[in-house]
């Protein structure tokens, strides 16, 4: 038999990626951050319950930005504790064990844990160990407004001094801001720190990657996504093919020394422009007619961006 | 308590294969392209669908050795492009857009391609973008012979001037090569290229791997695992127990400068010859009478393969 | 547009783990072959089927410590055998295929293996193969005892000479070991080595880590899960909160030069003493009434574990 090799037209390349249509190192530098972020963007406060979710006594496991963190409201103060023992890692809230109210109890081996320091406090059946005080599990700042639960999650050894206030991840508010951010439709937008105000909503799970949900929320070229939709149906909406910028700033930055960070759009304000005409494929919309709306500032993070948009 | 840490029989390996039966580096190393090429062998011809699959105006996303490859008949003609926007991922084919016949437009953004050449025509809310013309998706060559659709699967970066003829990935053809694959039996056996060919057939996915799968065409070893064979036992065929090489050249490599390249079996020829007994186990065959065959040159892959055998 | 990029309030660490609250590389160097052992510990007597389990003729094909065998009993013999042909890798309990009594042959293409020694017989359709005598599986060493079928899991170069007897893997034995393991209740607790004795059990698949099930087996520290457990309920069972060490060799190392090796806990033995109260959490068991027992030496393996406890 010939003992040459059969002919091949190319070696497959294994664990190689062509890189004949990719964008240039510089352009990929941008997305690290946020390629890195397989889990969420750490260190900012997130939604985490409804206040009705978690009543008095309630022990709640839930899961932010890949972190398993424990919620649990007793003697009428809140508390939001890793949910995983130091000890063999198992989740505290599995079976939540409860001598007091003060502390939580790990159902496995008995690490008794402070709620609000995270301290290890005692161990049921080792009360004179050597690693009490000595240890514990991270602890989250909670805050509760307008019926909901907000949990500052953050990585284990960022400091507690430096959390800031909730109010820097949520939306500018208005009316202050009607001049800064001028709307023509809704100049006085509430907002969840308003006196009295109150959110309603619904959770939802997305089988999807976060980064894509959140892109949606502030890249306003996926327009056309939305010809077949219901409402824009049921509506008798008409929109554009899409909008583009027409200002040297359609996105900006806000970092106020004492306030929100984040990205105002400016979307339906005369920086950006609707798409009418496609020459080269023969579009053209007549009528457009969809509704104005103002976003606000938005930090790139996927349940805040699925609770506020 | 005793430091000492308790005795243990034999340290297991970590990531680490006993190398005591495995074959030597030499053999290894012929299997290597084999072992590369884990989504198939590409920069090949591969039967992609039946023509009736693809009626005027359909869309079909497909996959061959890993590649998402959308197919589209417009105006009466075929064409295969990559099923992935070059601008977010997404396929195109969860949700065809077509605006006109020589055309697809991303359901997602409104990126735009020519199904000719694969280049970014448009961009549906952005006709001025400085992308237009500048990039696009890989195209494949297309071939719709006797009722099938042949695709040119190739990586993005293969010339498209390299592309050989489908001619090259067939079988060899009859009558012409009678004289040097003579056959007992079937000496004019018809090819999917003759006059007025029609091929039917039937896609069947396989839960396995396309290497194993493969390898049962043309290694003529597995007889045994016929023997229980529902269609053996009905047409009262009496198998051998295999058949052995009986000529230095029992499997011939095909490299014709202008034709098929692959391997000829010389099954059922007297290169081969049936084993009827094996005396260590006290086998013996009486009165094997099961068909003879003959295969034509293969190439290693899966779908040419499954289709042809 | 601003080109600043965004604040962000910490970069995330890709693949890597906070270490502000792991173990020194001291205590942690002490579990790596704890680590190591994703499959169970290798180069022991497992059990593996009872009697009853493998008639005259069968075959049964199952998997210790990650390692895939072949039990076959065949005229009145029992014999292991790696359950993976060399040739193409199948599994040859997936359709056994039994020509006489000594042998079994792959279903695949042919391979026929010594019981006894694991060498390639003969290859059914290749009776003069080159490869024959020269090649083989991975046997195991066989002990049926009382019912129970054992196999001793060897990495594939563990030397046969160097296989302990079975009662190396097995509990310490009494009544001869009364006065070395002195135990109040059960001083002739039996064993399954006894003349006459009978195992009874069932197998049973936990759907978790074999190191967290094995761990429970000796590790006293978790009394606190079975606190609403049905059976200490429903027996009137005042359970303590746990049990601490209060002696200098709670658990004793077992290195018998000729005897088995493992860990005996001298639980219930003035070595440790229940804990009754924690002040801290205000506990306090009264009328603990719970049943005594004692535990032999123990392999740390998954399977020994599961049976014998």
């Amino acid at each position: 038999m010939n003992d040459q090799a059969p002919v091949r037209r190319r070696t497959v390349r294994v664990n190689e990626i062509s890189t004949a249509r990719m964008n240039d190192e510089k352009t990929q530098s941008q997305y690290q951050p946020y390629k890195d972020a397989a889990w969420g963007l750490v260190n900012h406060w997130y939604p985490a319950l409804f206040s009705e979710e978690l009543p008095e006594q309630a022990v709640e496991g839930i899961q932010i930005a890949g972190i398993p963190i424990l919620l649990r409201r007793a003697a009428g103060k809140l508390y939001a504790i890793k949910d995983q023992c130091v000890h063999r890692g198992v989740r505290l809230s599995a079976k939540p064990t409860c001598f007091n109210d003060t502390s939580i109890t790990c159902w496995y081996h008995g690490f008794n844990f402070d709620l609000a320091s995270g301290v290890l406090n005692t161990i049921v059946a080792n009360p004179d160990s050597k690693l009490i005080g000595k240890t514990g599990v991270t602890t989250y700042p909670v805050e509760e407004i307008a019926g909901m639960i907000f949990v500052f999650v953050r990585e284990d050894d960022f400091p507690l001094e430096d959390v800031p206030p909730l109010a820097h991840d949520l939306p500018v508010r208005f009316p202050e801001n009607n001049e800064r951010f001028p709307h023509p439709l809704w100049p006085d937008a509430p907002g969840i720190l308003d006196e009295g105000a109150v959110a309603l909503g619904l959770h939802r799970t997305g089988q999807s990657n976060w980064r894509i949900a959140c892109e949606n929320g502030f890249d306003n070229a996926h327009i056309l996504v939305h010809k077949d939709n219901a409402i824009v149906h049921a509506m008798d909406w008409v929109l554009p093919l899409g909008i583009v910028p027409d200002h040297e700033e359609p996105i900006s930055l806000i970092e106020d020394e004492d306030g929100p960070k984040g990205m105002m759009q400016w979307l339906f304000t005369d920086r950006w422009k609707p798409i009418l005409e496609n020459p080269d494929l023969g579009l053209k919309i007549e009528g457009a007619n969809s509704r104005f709306y103002r976003i606000g500032p938005k930090i790139m993070s996927s349940s805040t961006n699925g609770m506020f948009q």
